[in-house]
């Protein structure tokens, strides 16, 4: 656990959320500013800053976020019409909690310009 | 190899591409069509249409696209500034290859609205 990390204290059971999933390794809730209709957060119990922290032991665990997002998509009723899974890493990405979580977004036409 | 596919195409050699890396089970090269001044794709070799249709066996090659993504963000000097992974699926996202491909997007500031 990182000290002042938002995520962490959401780890810690500190800070309430809207919990969509959780299990030993990850916690998935809803975004408290969603960019769409459904928007939903993956995290790793583990503090990573980010992608750029993500180190060679962490390959399980970053498929293991994405595999997650796709089952919660599909359990929101997105896999056919569709949702993206996005990472932002630093500030061109417009990173604002140090602590990896994984976007996913659905359930309006999402913008086509990404970056 | 799935027909018609083209990132199959590229896969097999018959397409060519600016080759940013390869390995036995990845490929990356830039988008042709770059929304951001660095723009590639990570793609596995696999054929694996999106995210709908990963398995479980797939976690370690997701967790593998993942890191190289961010290995090739730090090598085209975007560490520092920051870089988005984006990974889109069906109609709402704008899916246009049905083949896995991870977006890296970096180089200017990202627009803050993902959905």
């Amino acid at each position: 656990m990182a000290e002042d990390c938002i995520f962490c204290k959401i780890v810690a059971g500190d800070i309430p959320i809207r919990q969509v999933y959780a299990d030993d390794e990850l916690l998935a809730f809803h975004d408290v500013s969603p960019q769409a209709p459904v928007h939903i957060l993956v995290i790793p119990r583990k503090h990573i800053s980010n992608m750029n922290e993500a180190a060679a032991a962490d390959q399980p665990l970053l498929g293991a976020m994405l595999l997650r997002a796709a089952a919660i998509a599909k359990q929101q009723g997105l896999a056919e019409s569709g949702y993206r899974l996005a990472l932002n890493t630093g500030p061109d990405a417009g990173q604002s909690v140090f602590h990896i979580h994984l976007h996913i977004l659905g359930g309006q036409r999402l913008e086509g310009r990404m970056g």
